[in-house]
């Protein structure tokens, strides 16, 4: 698109107002931690709502047991494809208040930056889409494309009554293409579509090697340490080459395209100083990947945390009977969280020693999300924000874990999903001073527009 | 001994009185572990300072900064060798007071025991030495021997004070034989010479791998997990045969001696049915040895508590940077607890990936004791009490360790020690219903008159 387009001229001059409207928004808290902000609640998700109407979108406030959704629809063209953009408008908390250099919820532009609870995570990159519709009606007339508008106010708290609702309402939220902006760009200069999440097995395994705790004097020699038989178990997790060793772990895995490994390539990452940083003396793990792949599209299995006996103050000399580890496994396409569990209990049957009474538990598992890199979608996005930014997005996976896209895609089955990432990762999310650089502001609703302009263009449902 | 030894027969019509003066003793309770009991320790040291008076000792209360410490003296024969006789006349607390058939401090005579807190550890096992003085003074005239009774209140919270005494007091402390009765038969039908307790040294390992913990999404295939090192340490403290493989340490251990194999072979032990009732398959160990040995008479190192990263409900994903384990080894002569931590941060300097930062402390550490079971002391009182009970003691060696012995032998270097136990496993010492049975109290009576007869028929310095 031509920098003159009248498109981003109506951006730029309704920028000052857009910062203005997205300050009103960052005013009205909403700390989903909190029990006692309904009303705050209620106001937000009116406040979206009422920004929404005038760009042709009809909308219901849904109650749920905790805080409400906004579901509002626009029906731009039946022969379109239907976009559905799913947001957040309740925020972490403030605390700790004393860091803030400006009151959490007074907004405050300065050097270039709106600083609010909120800005980015998740009002400031969320508010993106409602003015990039803004601009492209008023200056291209109607938008040519069905959108579902989906802000829920629990995102911060687990999202529990989304998921249900997800499923309730699979019929009304049928789309094609999944749009959020709820994550990171790679660096300041450069944005971001992450094209995976690791999905994730959280397991606890138990163990108990004797009926109790025995005197380290009056039966050492004799005793089943359950710490010893923990560490022996834990410390087979894992072989020389930094790979896991449960049975058929790797069985599942979609090998790395060339593609892939050419755009992880891509991402400046520089091993030795990252290490320093960490205060490590290198970057361990899987050999034959590098960090960048180990860390965002190769499958991980951490303890998260072990326990066993005595640990107080002081000695207490004892052979414990009982011994625990959390262990967390990070999944990547076509790997799932409940035949992970299996492979652990598999791995344990098989190392620890007779008599041993043990159990393992999923305690939380979320399956791996994939988005092709060469999906047209995809392309389209990337070329957008090119446009938007100045500069071409780096096409990423991440290692961390985004429940609720797993849940979209399980549940809604939406074919295409776009991950744009509007923060950069000093934006300070969920710390004091959190901030949303005006001109990321003003990129992303470019970008967006653009992207409409290319998917309108397409006409065709997928 | 002639069973109609008039000693033998001044014992046994003397046996009500000594059993209801024993009952004086346990009503004045002691509770050491409360700071308020200032008075009832006095009472309890004068009671007994009152009970060796008339015996020929001259003795003084000495203060400390806790409760005070009982020194008496009887000069019997310069030429004969002196006995040290040491035990304690605090208890411990005596909940849960609801479980207790009659209260702990009302002390009831039932089904030939004496139900008391105390009755067994140890008023009831020093008393023994009390009245077998006295029937032997009544009987054979004055006792021909030196003895140095030394009695202590904070037997049962640590001795602190009683260390700084024996340093204090050495010269007044020097004595040929220590005697000491606070231990265990092996059973009801079995009296025990313990000739060994075990050293200990406890530690605690602390690592750190990185700077913080590391989210095990974004950092999980690059963070370097501090459970995981510490377990892959931990998993190598013992080789497949259940030997240590701490370097050296094995080196300054004294070999088993055939006597002392043979001895703990006599112990009545059934491997199988104490497996099952501590909840095993069977008991683990170090191969070549048997569990009797295993457990009293070899060094062992034991894991007694282990933490890292996130413990409580649920799950958090993370990669813990710390981890700690304490550790505690069973040492047997010659081991050291000094040497033995240098050669745990041997290991560890060893095992452990470069740039991890790691500290070892050494928490507590305790010499191991050894008697020569062929020791000419060991076989006179083995000799005295199968007369007084009529069955040969075992020669045991407890896995167990007695740090007060260590003390002794480390400060007053008393060159024979005899470790006498008149209680048998089951009467309850720190639980309710702590009982002393009066047969046992009565078999030990005699047991020491005929050990006093021995020695005073040697009549050597030894």
């Amino acid at each position: 698109m031509n920098e003159r387009d009248p498109l981003f001229v109506d951006i730029e001059t309704s920028m000052g107002r857009y910062v203005e409207e997205l300050c009103q928004f960052l005013r009205i808290s909403g700390v989903s931690a909190r029990k006692d902000c309904g009303e705050e609640m209620e106001c937000l998700v009116r406040w979206l709502l009422n920004q929404l109407i005038p760009l042709g979108f009809q909308g219901e406030i849904c109650k749920t047991e905790g805080y409400p959704i906004l579901l509002a629809r626009h029906n731009g063209n039946p022969e379109a494809p239907t976009l559905l953009i799913y947001g957040h408008y309740d925020v972490q908390p403030e605390e700790p208040l004393e860091e803030w250099i400006t009151p959490p919820f007074e907004p405050d532009v300065r050097d270039g930056a709106i600083y609010a609870r909120g800005s980015n995570d998740d009002k400031g990159q969320l508010y993106t889409y409602i003015k990039a519709m803004e601009s492209y009606e008023r200056v291209r007339g109607a938008l040519g494309l069905n959108v579902i508008f989906l802000a829920e106010g629990e995102e911060e708290v687990g999202s529990k009554n989304l998921f249900r609702f997800l499923q309730e309402r699979a019929e009304d939220l049928k789309s094609d293409i999944f749009l959020m902006s709820d994550s990171s760009m790679v660096s300041k200069d450069l944005p971001a579509i992450t094209c995976g999440f690791r999905g994730v097995a959280a397991m606890e395994l138990t163990i108990r090697t004797m009926r109790q705790d025995l005197h380290s004097g009056l039966f050492g020699g004799i005793g089943l340490n359950a710490a010893q038989v923990l560490a022996e178990l834990l410390a087979k997790l894992k072989n020389a080459e930094g790979q896991i060793t449960l049975p058929d772990f790797y069985k599942p895995v979609l090998p790395l395209t060339k593609k892939e490994r050419e755009e992880l390539a891509l991402v400046p990452y520089d091993e030795v100083e990252t290490a320093k940083t960490l205060g490590m003396n290198r970057l361990p793990g899987e050999t034959g990947y590098t960090a960048m792949e180990r860390k965002s599209a190769r499958p991980t299995l951490d303890i998260n945390g072990i326990k066993s006996g005595f640990t107080g103050q002081g000695s207490k000399m004892v052979i414990p009977a009982e011994a625990s580890a959390k262990l967390s496994a990070r999944l990547v396409p076509n790997q799932c969280p409940e035949v992970v569990v299996e492979q652990l209990r598999a791995f344990v049957a098989a190392n620890i020693p007779a008599g041993v009474k043990w159990n393992i538990d999923l305690q939380f598992g979320s399956t791996p999300v994939l988005v092709e890199m060469d999906d047209l979608n995809v392309q389209l996005a990337a070329e957008a924000i090119k446009e938007g930014f100045g500069t071409a997005p780096a096409l990423i996976r991440s290692g961390g874990t985004v429940h609720i896209i797993s849940k979209i895609k399980d549940t809604l089955q939406v074919p295409s999903i776009l991950i744009l990432g509007w923060g950069r990762p000093e934006n300070g999310s969920h710390s004091p001073n959190e901030c949303f650089p005006i001109c990321d502001f003003h990129k992303a609703i470019r970008s967006l527009c653009v992207l409409f302009d290319s998917l309108e263009r397409r006409k065709v449902k997928l």
